[in-house]
């Protein structure tokens, strides 16, 4: 069974479905849903990793770095769409009270003004939280502004949807596992970890970042983040294109664990977007091969 | 008159009053707060740079450089610390339901297992949301986890504070108001910038990154962040040590001017911690006068 | 007048008469020329950069930079190319001695076994010296292998030219000067100079030419030199393309003279082979004055 | 039987006689030296490769790639020291003829100056040319200004020592072979390549410097030689610290394999001055171990 940051209706929610119809659990924070995992309540959980509106990727990350070390399994996106969902027999014209996330409220507000100028917004904790509400028949809430999965769970009615005002932004997720073997190379693959610089100095980032440079291997994300321990020292959570397997990949890990005091290696996983990397000329598996047989050879060169 | 992202009771609010005690008006979301400011409603806002509990750095950042663009003034660091607050006359051993938003929940999960072990916790849109309702007189609920400026606001009272698992951490708030002239240099400045990188390619973060390293500036953060225009295309939110009018960073801002499609210039700021930077030899002021005076030199050297 | 490096036949005196037809002082050596600059018995002098017959940068370099300062004022460019010269009345078939310094004897090697296969070869000091040698109409040799020059110098016939076994070889020779006013721009330039590192360490070369990276300057020379100081410690002399008045070259400069204990500027002169560089977006003076204005702007915006 | 680019009596010479003292054949060209190894009439021979007196670095780098490849298995180094040398009977206050090198006239020109200021000086073709000649019995010279070895080979007294005025040059030689099994790892170990860029642009030279600098090796001599085959097209012979047998130097090799077109090791050999290299932290064998175990443990983390 998994486990997911709730409530249900979240776009968390949602991306749990991708993976599977099983039951499964809703934790009430990212940390309860990874603790989970840990003492093997769940076989894994899914949590947000980059998502405007529910929260992100801060919390996630710090988590999965504290404590027993956790491993991501698989990366999920999500386009942030939302609806207008109200209880059977409502019409979008009689619309009056709307209840939903102040995120959401911010997202659809040109449409909202334009389709249902009479109605009054309210905030609620929660866009799922806003659903559930309306899903009590003696609610005052006429509608509410939420993903689809919310409708659907409260047995609301879809009056409009993608009523976002700037369609296209996806939300990203993470399927969390205990750390294990490392998930097959597909071709299409990301690597998530956290570098620990060695001080605070200009060139410290620099010097992380030359260990990806020097090998072929390209970021697709890096955040600074302060670390706990130390005033004004920093680690970097960076993505990577390309598989722990690959080997630019695993020398530039390599290299990162003798320059960092400390690396932690958070997974290799397919990609959401199946996209292939574009793998510039003298790093692909073959020009790694290639250049330790020279190397090998150089040593011996008449043993060949 | 100021804005700030509210409602009343949050970070941001206290964030606020460490500036003014002024009358503020709250806005529901960042866009809206910044927007008051571009239109001239409020003559500035305070808005979350960093911020665990209320959301974060990524909207903050995007509606700044939506949109007429903005000045940062100021940065504000808050401690991120809780307490239990409860209408008058509730006493510690009798609370049974606390309201909470569920970041603030997750952080004081500990406290409240120990201190209130028979209290059940429900989940709010925000702690500033839970500290109204506990205000209500006929509320179910006894004592809400919030910032002491929400339990101020509503006039309840302080049952235990500090009650965070895990004291020490901070969340970042900046005061932003139309860009007009650069705040004064105060020795312990910080500039915030977004810079466009010209390709998806492994060399282009480092590119960026050396214009400030050559320079002697130090990055205090960083994180790519998706372009919308381009798929795979990055732009990068940066803190660096020092001031616009610091030699070293106006020079490095001129030289990602000319390595990037585009840059924009959040502003020049004193540190909320007040600490100067160490600027490594050859980085001062001086030497930068000294440097161009040399090469000035260079071009006559007899005058003869 | 000008001086040079001789004696008169040689490569260097063929290079200085690209550039007067004026009579000229030879010297014995690299330092004696230069001396004569310094000492104003010359207004200049012509000696060899890069000239694998007749010795080479390595000399010139010291010397530059050991006394007064001098400047290099333009740069020549000779081809290597040798003839077979006799004294008037001498057929090829009749040649059996030949005089010519060992490099030169390298460099035709092929050509004399083809073309004269009878006779011997005999090293000489110089090349020059050898074409002296066969003038003496009681010499022993019969012919010498030298330049075009040396064989006017001393009246000899040419019996066969370029004969050297690999053209398109060329030597490289400077006109220097006292330090005075830079030579005008010409838009196909070269700036020479030494800077000396910081300490012996893997990164202290990077950060140099970091400094000509960033700025979008191309090397077109580089050589290390061990300093006669400090054991282990290194100066590098640099050719770059562009001149000290175009804004990328004066800031590269600027960067140097902040990072680097010393730094010699030994002039910016024309190209010999008049390319003019092909300078990269972002980098022509143009970019740099934009730079500036842009970065000027945020001082105070709207100046209101 | 060793070769090496004589005559006999020059610095090479004596570079070549404190490795063997066994007969050895002089060739009157660093190339026919060469071309003497690679057909097998000598086991190896001795060249100059870095020579203010007697030409250089350039010819013997050439020689070395152009053919056959050969290897480097020894580095010797010989203090650049100068004597006055006379036939039997002559007294330092008898010597009015002088003859040498023009190079050693100018290292030795104050000490002429000073304690035989009546000598004349007469340029030679070579100071070993100066020697045979001055032993002559016959001769009109009475000294000749040249290495020690030189007086010894020509049966010449000597009348002065460290004559030069600026003590304390060395010069540079090795000794090469056929290519072959690389010569044991010392601990003190110098390595020498050909590294061919890519293209001519400012970053070629930064991304093959880097494939050491993240590598921790440090480079000792770097020197830009022009391609013969692409106008403004460049390699670069570098000098590193270490052996091909040390992890960081096998891994910088197989990096430079990677982003080169064409690379020629030229063999790692023990340095002549015998200092070992100080490693910096994280650049062992024992560093590069450890981050190959932590990452291999990556790929199944319960095999452990």
């Amino acid at each position: 069974m998994l486990g997911y940051f709730g409530p249900a209706g979240t776009f968390t929610h949602q991306a749990l479905r991708t993976i599977t119809d099983d039951e499964a659990v809703a934790f009430s924070s990212v940390r309860e849903a990874l603790d989970a995992v840990r003492r093997g309540q769940v076989r894994g959980a899914v949590v947000p990793i980059e998502n405007s509106v529910e929260g992100g990727v801060s919390a996630t990350l710090d988590e999965l770095i504290a404590g027993e070390p956790l491993a991501i399994r698989a990366e999920i996106v999500i386009p942030v769409e939302f609806g207008l969902y109200a209880r059977e027999g409502t019409r979008l014209e009689d619309v009056r009270q709307v209840l939903t996330h102040g995120h959401a409220a911010a997202q659809c507000r040109q449409w909202l003004a334009e389709r249902v100028p009479l109605a009054q917004v309210t905030e609620a904790g929660s866009t799922a939280g806003a659903a559930a509400e309306v899903a009590r028949p003696e609610s005052r809430y006429d509608a509410a502004v939420c993903a689809r999965v919310a409708g659907e769970t409260y047995g609301l009615t879809e009056l409009a949807y993608a009523i976002e005002d700037n369609p296209g932004a996806v939300t990203r997720f993470v399927e969390v596992g205990k750390a294990g073997p490392v998930a097959d190379r597909t071709g299409a693959d990301k690597t998530t970890l956290v570098a620990y610089m060695r001080e605070d100095h200009s060139g410290a980032l620099l010097e992380i970042l030359e260990q990806f440079a020097v090998r072929g291997v390209n970021l697709t994300r890096i955040e600074s983040r302060p670390t706990k321990t130390t005033l004004g020292s920093y680690c970097f959570s960076i993505d990577v294109e390309g598989h722990l397997h690959d080997k630019r990949v695993g020398e530039a890990l390599e290299g990162l664990h003798r320059v960092c005091p400390r690396v932690h290696f958070l997974g290799s996983y397919a990609r959401a977007d199946q996209s292939r990397p574009k793998i510039a000329d003298g790093f692909t598996d073959d020009s790694y091969d290639a250049a330790a047989a020279w190397v090998e050879s150089l040593g011996s060169p008449y043993l060949g």
